[in-house]
């Protein structure tokens, strides 16, 4: 019995997160199209059949990365942290600046791995664009929850959209990061902020 | 002598473009490292060797790509169109609806082109990333010029920073085709339109 089956035996979901962990790596700098499952299997180290276990083909692999993987980055990086703010627009903000600043250069020349995935896939394959339109509409959602709560708290215009601000702001959020991927400059999040601050301000109660 | 032959000696230019075009398509429809040379040769009814005549590998027709049909795309639809308005920012707008309106659903499931050759490939290569870079940059300085005239127009306040405000605007622009493509709702351009024209609104005299 090699280590890998004795691994794999012993938990088995530790080693799909192990392959899902190292395919969003491998995708994030290759492209999901420049990516082999054999790249994917040898990064991994466990076998070519422990591999076909968890995963019924490379696609089967790419959708459990959004509906699991990816949903819980946008959760984590944008949403949950709103949470402790008393102000969400304070937070979305604060965020904006946090997660831009936090990147690497090398991450930043990336870019964000959800819209690289839903540029890449959404029009090539059905099953991707409906995925990733899931998780981008629950991030709408859960930034125009924040919205709501922020007009209740009366720091946001009785009369401002909150949907059309939501939907604005996850824009922003992904624009803002393919922009700084094309341009290779991180400055233009400096830029972007102070526009996404000057948008806020005139809602602003 | 074969048809194709014939065409190429009498025409290479033509050629050359009709290959550019063809794969234009293909790289639109699967990405660009979706598409092999063969799949783009069988599109153009060139044979293998017309092709590297014109283009040593798939990436220096991917750079040519960007060079030629892509920075022209920009200057097409985004900014050349902006010299027939006396208020730019109004031709800002009016460009940003004609264009959303005009796109076809599939198209619109396709995105924008740059930009997804963008996401896909500026990681990867580095010379993808300098070209995708300066057409980018065009992108911006060019609206830059128009929101100037704008400010000697007095339509825009003379406080507004016009830099930001270009990268704001190509930003959404952006940034805008990419969220329609990932939720698959042209709708979202109604809403993005909105707050493009609350924001320019903002900074109108």
């Amino acid at each position: 019995m090699t280590r890998e089956i004795d691994r794999r035996t012993r938990n088995p979901e530790k080693t799909r997160a192990h392959i899902l962990d190292m395919a969003f790596g491998e995708i994030y700098l290759h492209g999901f199209q420049g990516v082999s499952i054999d790249r994917i299997v040898r990064k991994t180290e466990v076998t070519k059949g422990a591999f076909f276990h968890h995963f019924a083909s490379k696609k089967e692999l790419g959708y459990a990365l959004v509906d699991e993987v990816l949903r819980e980055m946008i959760l984590d990086r944008w949403i949950r942290p709103l949470a402790a703010y008393r102000n969400p627009l304070q937070g979305i903000l604060k965020r904006f600046k946090v997660l831009s600043e936090e990147m690497s250069d090398q991450n930043l020349a990336r870019g964000c791995p959800l819209n690289n995935l839903a540029q890449e896939m959404s029009a090539v394959d059905s099953v991707f664009r409906e995925k990733i339109r899931a998780v981008m509409t629950m991030w709408i959602d859960e930034t125009e929850r924040y919205l709501q709560k922020a007009k209740e708290g009366r720091y946001l215009k009785p009369e401002a959209d909150t949907r059309q601000l939501a939907v604005f702001i996850v824009m922003l959020e992904e624009g803002a990061f393919g922009l700084v991927k094309s341009m290779g400059d991180r400055r233009i999040f400096e830029s972007l902020y102070a526009s996404l601050r000057s948008h806020l301000q005139a809602l602003t109660v």
